[in-house]
């Protein structure tokens, strides 16, 4: 049995902290929040303690500790609990700046302890098999790669501001799946945006709509359509043409009703945001993690992976507002 | 809370328990099972105590039974049961004879309680999207209903042999089915069939293939479709024709997978069978059942029902074996 | 060259003459109506001659005539087409009396000639697909046929009064697709009808909505569904359960167009009705009558196959009045 | 009767020459090619005359021209048709230089006479119903086009050498689709495009994968992906977000059919090129040109519109050589 706290009770907290309990290997045993009748909350209901991270970190009785607190703060408890000893999840992204994670990552390399970055959606069992069926050769060699990856509804302005940009806050998943999807990293990345759906979003720096285009070493490509808003739900597909054959991954359906009318067949809209989309991904991802804890194999999200993802997102951010392809070298972005 | 005990530890008494376990309002607190060592395993699992079935409908501090033994037991814990002023959800069906059903009605109707059947189907999402729809009119008036419900695979003919017969022990989930969407029992019943999977049924007596009509008072009609083998799965599809309107209610698929090469396009297959397809219909059945208890309100699915469906059983049984449709008046079955 | 006479000018006759002209084998040279104006009026399109059915069949430079006057004429037409050598292909049905059908199958019978009766949806290459790949073994032996029949509207009641009934005049379209994708004519068949959709049909001794179960010798059953009124218009599909799959086909849409909003997802209707869903089709089949007579071989569709379909239908509609099912013995329909 | 004179008796002649003879309103009289055999033979098939294009353009009995030639010539035969009074519908592109096609737009427009672009694609009934939504505000403004066109397999090197690279010969239909779908031309593109499909390409000078992305002044973005081949067919999809939905129109498939078996479910591969896919779309461009011939209207693609996409794809390919997003400023590429 692994015991495991979580540091952080906000809304993530709360759906890690079912699949931990669900989980037969696994035991909630501690909980911190700043905010602390939130943790004082979450720990109750699952019979764990509250306390502050401080705490949980120290106990030497905690085995694993899974970090979903706010960005600002993921590096530093990153640190903090490799260099504890602790088996990690944590949250993405690893930070918003691509020079605080490389920092973060060369500080975790020194423990030699490996932490598992949370891309929920690479556990989606749609994308798995997707890949899986990539893998086996179903459809040749991936060549170009399409991802989907629409919002429900752009946030408030005032958290776009501190999001650190769509291709940091939103985009980052999807640059995680295509490098996930391909086995690499791009070498080169050019993005357009727009803020279209809400004008406020471009005053306050940011885009709300953008396509972004990853190309691979070996002449592969990405392409990203992100929006802000999508008014009827969560539209979150991928599909990838290979040298024999084409793998898609639709939406998932709120059910699978269908009804004909004069109107037109009308069928049920995708699930309405990532709760509902993702809740497998999450109980399969912990999975995954615990599996790996037990086991003592490497996980299947790596800190370079957020890494890569980082640097992915810093290269469209700076290409969307050059108008220039942007090469990743070494890792970091270099305007061509 | 309402403290729970479960009778029949077997694969459906596990389903079960996992539901109890997972509803914030209910407790297993005991398991019964003829197989001791059943009942001692699953107790263990849930922290609850393995115990006779008399034992455990005797002891006040439990507050509702869920039925899930073997079906010749049924009618007589039912009884047992509602006698002891146990909240009672019984598995389907009431029993294979619609004469000891209808006594069990009678005996329970003198207890007072009432008493709930697991038609889980009728918590299926997709069938509740479309029963929600028909109700709110969305097709006007439901003129002809087709169910499709079709096995992975037969089970062994030693298992045919005391099942009470397609029509019974298969059927009779779309006969609830097709009474529920309607709101009304039907007059009369046409069935055909045939052994053609198997003949090795057909020499057991029974069929493995069959069409079975349902013609209701004002003229409706239901038509289902059942095979005990559809080797992609569980093939578990209905449809209503309306005077404004079609309703369809399809498959579960095991992914939203679709691969396309110069073979074709290829997507996912039904889930496999019924613990996959019906897993979040268990759910929802057992919260159903919980809320009923607290509320004080009636079952949404009552032991009429269970009647109901059996008697059209027994009729399709009949008209399969004379080639005439046969009549239900008062409820039971009147060759015509 | 095959020079065509093509007798009765109304709907379905306009529908011909434009295959007859598009064939690059075949050319309309005569047209016959008992409205000389719509004989006229076609005639002038296509660069043909208005003239009477009897000078038709007696022009000896007439090498073929398509029959599509009404349905009562075409017995006798057929007769006098075969007797005068040549080749026919007449629109079903044979006629609305099985006895009268078989009469004329006896005196064509003395002709020596073939003919060919339009069961124009074997054509559609939807259903030929199904066919080819349940005789190719894509599905092992075929068990369980399915098929959906529903038209967007009812008729006037007037031709309801005329039109031989439901059975004869809607499903025996039906029956003829139950019969060639089984290749054989069933032994057994069960109908349940009712007038739910307009009671004024009921008044006319007619159903509106039935279902029909055809039990093959070997044991296969075949279920069609029958609607005069599916308001979305021309429902048409088909599926076939076989020993190792399924096989379906379904409603040709109006467009691909997918819509999705707050509402949920829309995509199209089927084709509105059948000159819509079944052009394809018409093609198709004169494409394989000129063929045939080009090529001197067999015609696909028979007038044993007009034959039988009729038998089924006159079958049905006794097993609708008796609620008894009714064998086919030697061809005539026996109440079991 | 609108007088047809054909120039060009390859393929796509041949595709054109049975559409003026179907519709009502044209009759085709004269056919030339550079292969005179070739014009011979088209011409008997319709009885028309083959003749020379000089002679075709002097002839005041004929009309209108349809310009289907190898495209060095689009531009020199539009302007001689104009000069002549002909009403022209040629195929696209004008030219493979913006110059010359801009040199081309001057020299019609001192004829005064409108000149019709083969944008084929706008008459897919599918598209067009996109359209037809997107104007009449069913998903509000639209925000983001994603068009996804692919051939099924990349033709030889030898034309690739003479195309003038996938930008102008293959995505210049998406072009022309981006622009009549957003209604304007776009401000600026940037295209991403690799050889790994066939190396050979990439020697030529050619990319035979891409991703063109087009932003619009008012901030709109549209995406086209382009492949040389998809092995199973013509993939040609567009979708479209607005601020109220989303629209799709997906690929024609070759039948309704589904086959599910243990491996999964089977259903038809989208048509295989463009003469399937495009057929009907063929038909509807013609009825559309010979209606505004004969209505003396606008036609519904204009010289201009061959000119924007020309446009466009001189932008793509020097945004993908050179790595920088290309303004359009005077409808003239300028790299940013």
């Amino acid at each position: 049995m692994i015991n495991v706290g979580l540091l952080g009770a906000g809304r993530i907290g709360n759906v890690h902290a079912k699949s931990i309990a669900a989980n037969a290997d696994s035991r909630l045993v501690a909980v911190s929040d700043v905010h602390t009748a939130a943790a004082e909350t979450l720990a109750a209901a699952y019979g764990a303690q509250a306390r502050t991270s401080l705490d949980i970190l120290n106990d030497p009785s905690i085995d694993a500790v899974l970090i979903a607190t706010s960005t600002d703060t993921h590096a530093g408890l990153i640190e903090a609990a490799a260099a504890a000893g602790k088996a990690v999840l944590c949250e993405k992204p690893v930070d918003l700046s691509l020079e605080r994670a490389l920092a973060c990552q060369a500080a975790v390399a020194e423990t030699g302890k490996p932490v598992m970055i949370g891309f929920n959606r690479r556990f989606d069992p749609n994308f798995a098999a997707v890949k899986r069926a990539l893998d086996a050769g179903e459809i040749g060699r991936g060549e170009l790669l399409s991802i989907t990856s629409f919002d429900p509804g752009p946030p408030p302005v005032s958290y776009i501001r501190v999001s650190g940009g769509l291709f940091r806050d939103m985009a980052i998943h999807d640059f995680d799946m295509a490098c996930w999807m391909f086995g690499a990293a791009p070498v080169e990345v050019s993005a357009t945006g727009t803020s279209i759906v809400d004008p406020a979003i471009g005053e306050a720096g940011d885009v709300d709509t953008a396509v972004i285009t990853l190309r691979f070493a070996d002449g592969r490509i990405a392409v990203i359509q992100n929006s802000r808003r999508a008014v009827y739900g969560y539209d979150q597909r991928l599909e990838l043409l290979g040298s024999t054959g084409l793998l898609q991954a639709g939406n998932v359906l709120e059910s699978t009703v269908h009804k004909i009318t004069t109107a037109g067949a009308m069928s049920a809209k995708p699930e309405y945001f990532f709760l509902e989309r993702y809740m497998k991904a999450y109980e399969a991802e912990w999975r995954a993690f615990i599996d790996a804890v037990k086991a003592g194999t490497g996980y299947p999200v790596t800190l370079q992976d957020g890494v890569n993802a980082l640097a992915v997102a810093e290269a469209a951010t700076l290409s969307c507002k050059t108008g220039r392809a942007v090469r990743l070298q070494d890792g970091r972005p270099v305007v061509a």
